[in-house]
């Protein structure tokens, strides 16, 4: 299994700021795939900002559904993916209609294929009250489904609160 | 005190895996207390779907709200108990007007006295923003002292998140 | 860096009880300053019985908004602080329009100058799904970006679950 990373977490936890520098350890060419789609000025905006942030280095790619594919094509060019975010992708494929344990499984498929290393960032939101809406207890549930699978994929999951990890698998990170 | 263990996580993160693997552990006859009632067919079937995934060597008792005298029972008859879970139990003890903190108590107190292992499954529900709800915000702190309760009883308590163990009490298990 | 505490959790975690603890291990006058305010005879009980709880030797102070000074006027008579909690702090803040980034830049600068130790409280509230109103996100990603600054500007951070504390940042303490 080449060594793939989750880094789970809730909101505003540090996630992506970790994968980052998780991504740079490998002194590769770095690739940033980012599952949101700009969907007004603002977000562009958001968007820009923090590619500006990443630095020069770091390549873009949005791929809001078939990350399967995005994935095998970086790492066939020996690149370390950062994908940012499984909670997102997860909500597309929702809104799309697609089957979340389906595609789960396709990416794990992938995952245990690649011969590059992929940090996969993943929102953790089942640990508050029982959500008021059907969408909200479904989508819950499929997260939940979602981060265990990919969690038994990696060699490394991580979970941070307050921009701090604790490893829950594999060995402790710097 | 007996050796008894908390799983506590949120929604979908492996809780009731973990505890039947740490009841399957003692290699003796395991009992399942589920405190859900099956209130639809839907559920029914939910239902024996877990039954026949855990196998035949499991035996399954519905306990909505007297668990003392069940795992009192379970317990001098030498069986490992699961108990799943309780903030099902919780969410009874309030439906049908129970004092929350009392009945803690009274299993806190059945616990210390039981010579069999009991594994106790519980969510944390006290890591979102303040939910809207009086209810809810009555069953997040009912919740909360619940879980501290508790984990003060067991030797070893765990927190899950995608299906991985944390240790907060008690040594590492795998 | 002087040995800053800062303890997170989610609702009814013993985050309270756990920097109460720590307060008292230094063995100096202690300070529990309350952020929130006490606004109707319900809420004043309360306040009441956890100062009784504390016992005579603490010292209680109300500070919704201006904690560097108080800090800094405790720190000066050589008191060690609770302050309980950053999460009302910031809800205080907010109400009175108050840029919250700014104002945790400002504690952060006062923690660096301070020559006695402070324990901080705060809650993880990003680990449910979205929150459905606008209010709700913002609160959401204002205090986890709070809390990444403040876990920053202290020597040990701990995350509380059931009563029970998890390292994040530091040497693990009793």
């Amino acid at each position: 299994m080449t060594d793939h990373t989750l880094v789970l977490g809730g909101a505003r936890s540090g996630k992506s700021r970790r994968a980052i520098v998780r991504a740079e350890s490998y002194n590769v060419h770095p690739v940033y795939i980012a599952t949101a789609e700009p969907l007004d000025d603002e977000m562009e905006e958001r968007i820009a900002a923090h590619r500006e942030e990443r630095g020069e280095h770091w390549c873009t790619l949005e791929v809001p559904l078939l990350l399967s594919s995005a994935l095998r094509e970086q790492a066939k060019l020996g690149r370390v993916c950062v994908v940012d975010c499984l909670t997102i992708w997860l909500s597309n494929l929702m809104h799309y209609e697609k089957d979340p344990d389906e595609a789960t499984h396709e990416l794990c498929t992938t995952l245990a294929e690649l011969g590059a290393p992929i940090i996969l960032v993943s929102n953790e939101v089942g640990l508050g009250i029982v959500p008021e809406s059907p969408l909200g207890r479904r989508f819950r549930d499929a997260q939940g489904r979602l981060n265990q699978r990919l969690a038994a994929c990696c060699a490394q999951v991580e979970f941070m609160v307050a921009g701090l990890p604790m490893t829950l698998k594999g060995e402790p990170q710097i």
